[in-house]
């Protein structure tokens, strides 16, 4: 899979294509670079959207922006410039793939399909934010293609054996999070009956002292609201305890579900072994 | 097991059953539904009963009460008039199953069973708390419906391998539970005795720094209770490195068994696929 | 082993012990109970160790035992009488055992077994509390009976296993604990040089320091030491993030021992079913 | 491996070595002692360097330290000519070892091996905190000692199969790092939109609000940031939830790991065990 396959360079200028935008075509298009991994100028681009989100979450900051507008503004512009210029090569050279078909009628496929739109409404959502809209979520779309172009080799392997054992077993992981929501109203009723008298504020009814449940439950524990009875206390503490089992079940789960999905995967590869043997 | 099995519909009309009666029974009763999962009309009642939890927690929070008693209360009654109206179906319809018998005698025998008393308890609940009775628990009763509607199918088979899981290793479980109880002694004893003078509140006797303990040694640590003496703070550290242990011991237990689980289920298949090849 | 096998009853009156004498040794001695589990007057005995290690926690409570001094102290003797009247009881019975000699010789060899000194100490304990010690400790050591109480049937093997899957991976949990104990030094030695001058209460010094670290790489995250400046929060979230993996270490280690240890079980009872097939 | 093999012993004084010389090579270089484990002088060196690190740790301590400034600097000498001593002693011994060559050749390439390097480094750290250099960090060098005289045997073995399964699912766990940062930024982000305009200080930017997302996700739970709005505890809530997960998921990966190591090492035993009988 990660090895240099020719077939997976199209024959573009068969295809009538030139040698220069056939170069661009394998450079842009990441299911077209012959090579593993992402092309040099993909490589750039993915350099380009880490320093745009670097820069969103940073701007987001008042001590750092102040007296830095225009600084944040000339840089936001050159992000757009470079992305729209991506956007228009990614068009223009889809042309080499004979799968979208030739010309205008190919382009208007692509720009079509799923990839594209994604990328129009980042694009969209930069503009939006440089013609003066609060955009901090706008910026933060830019993740999205982050997450695109990681769709590659080793790493979407890993990710995949990670979504497989997750759905293998999603359903013992929702029942898991079910009997984690009976037991957050269970305890939470119990709390608030206690403790909703002496602390109105954080216990005072049912909805108030989930926020308690769910902090320690989940072990977070900030000890904003924290029972003060000795009643509150001890069910409290049952209900620490029980938490204690809400991070084993579901760990306990995915274990066992990446256990069984790498014996799978060694057994299919002995079978193999076992099959190309000669007899 | 989820598939449309024409045994599961009960020869109803040959009972003396009308068409309506039929249409009625398949449709209220869980298992007399010839489909996976929950017919339309216990869709809908498992949608209202979701309705009714909410309510019964939206409503204690008294921000959100206040003005709209009257609302609330409206809407008690019509969630009590439709439980009401299921109860007396399922009693009516009953008379379809030959295993409960024909008529009333049938409908009593229905009436005793363990699910038809639970029903009672909830409709009870709901009366009780109509007449004017502070009833948060009483309204948290209709919980224990959903529980009940919820045997079904795929989640049901995802709750019973949960549940075996426990089970196969309850004695562990439960040793690592003594573990705990132990450790929550020794700490809180050693803790009491090192800061109790210093912060008599907090630590003043062994009760008391058990709470400091249990948020301990499960990592919840609110924080409301802390060793300030150098040595209280060193076996506090000991205590938290031990908390590790514990959460690390249940969910290694119940890994395995999962894992156990899992495998057996694989082997079992396998047999299944040798036994009927044909040799 | 669970099982009740004659064998275990010793032949007593043939050693000359009366009737009387044998019925109270089979009830006192755990190993020379014939059925599986504990014997009725063990069981009683079990429950008055917990009686009074719960009066030995309830009783540090200033507010409970204000005003009730002569009541715990006479709880304590009617206890220490009953402890002492075993002791006794298990010393005369032994003649009993064959296995330990006739007469005071058997009982002098007894005494000086291992359970017979355990037995002592806490005994003692008893009434040097009695006699006015300062005695939470003391009375604590109630605890190590039931340890010893406890050794029986299902738990033990329960517990066996649990010590088997520590021991079988005792150098990669020593090993998970040195990395815990370098990051510990690492983290706590940086926060002192970032944070130290701003918070000298809390970051002070690198052991002030590692009071802070020891709570956020265990998660427990008390609240009362934390990072006020950005490289300091940056570092403390570094730490934190490790955290997770001093917690999945552990966990994952005995999680795959205790898988071990099932499959190995499962392994030989399979052999067994095999090696016991006439063939 | 943890055998004693003579062929471990270099033949030394056949190399022209003389007795002495002999005894100290064996001695002070770990890979040249036959037995398992650490030679005694190692031993000592170990428990030098420990208490070096200690005294690293304490001295920066104000209120240990004041008074006793001379003192440490006294220790801190006398350790620094023990470690010149012991660099002395392994540069003028390695000549015992054929592998580096004769004489003083032979030596200056041992003392252009990594090792040897790392104990310059450390001597020269040592030697600068004399001349009176702030040198906290400087100290913990001889941590890096630690670590390399730990090379050995059954620890080494341990760690050797910690790092193993970390390498085996170094993607997986790569991507639920990924995961992590994915989580960390679309919280912080939220809870700034959502806290942001409430809660300045804590709230009032990403980078901000990553602190709060942090602590929040990794179950630290500070408490110095919490969220006051209702949406603010929901989204607050879901992402303690989602923090379960994230603890889940490298857990789970890892026990895969380590159960896959063992049953290849057992499946290896086992291979060995089938050849190894005559046929």
């Amino acid at each position: 899979m990660d090895q240099t396959t020719p077939s997976r360079i199209e024959p573009g200028p068969a295809d009538g294509g030139t040698g220069w935008r056939h170069w661009l075509y394998v450079n842009l298009h990441t299911q077209a670079w012959p090579g593993s991994g992402l092309s040099p100028l993909n490589k750039a681009i993915a350099v380009i959207i880490v320093v745009a989100v670097v820069m969103a979450i940073v701007q987001s900051e008042p001590t750092v922006l102040r007296g830095r507008e225009d600084l944040f503004r000339a840089a936001e512009m050159v992000l757009a410039v470079i992305f729209l210029a991506e956007y228009a090569g990614r068009v223009w050279t889809i042309a080499e793939n004979p799968a979208f078909g030739e010309g205008w009628r190919g382009r208007l496929r692509y720009m079509r399909s799923f990839t594209a739109i994604i990328d129009v409404i980042v694009l969209a959502s930069l503009f939006i934010t440089l013609m003066g809209a609060e955009g901090t979520i706008l910026r933060l779309f830019r993740l999205v293609r982050i997450v695109m172009l990681a769709k590659l080799g080793r790493y979407s392997t890993a990710m995949l054996a990670i979504a497989q054992a997750v759905r293998d077993r999603r359903y013992e992981l929702l029942m898991s999070l079910a009997v984690a929501g009976m037991l957050l109203l269970v305890s939470s009723t119990l709390l608030f009956l206690v403790e909703g008298a002496g602390q109105p504020e954080a216990f005072g009814s049912i909805p108030r002292a989930m926020w308690w449940s769910v902090a320690t439950l989940t072990t977070v524990g900030y000890g904003d609201a924290v029972p003060l009875t000795i009643l509150g206390k001890l069910l409290a503490g049952l209900t620490a305890i029980t938490g204690i089992g809400l991070i084993a079940m579901p760990t306990g789960i995915l274990a066992s579900a990446f256990s069984n999905a790498l014996q799978e995967q060694r057994e299919a590869r002995e079978k193999e072994i076992v099959d190309s043997e000669p007899s």
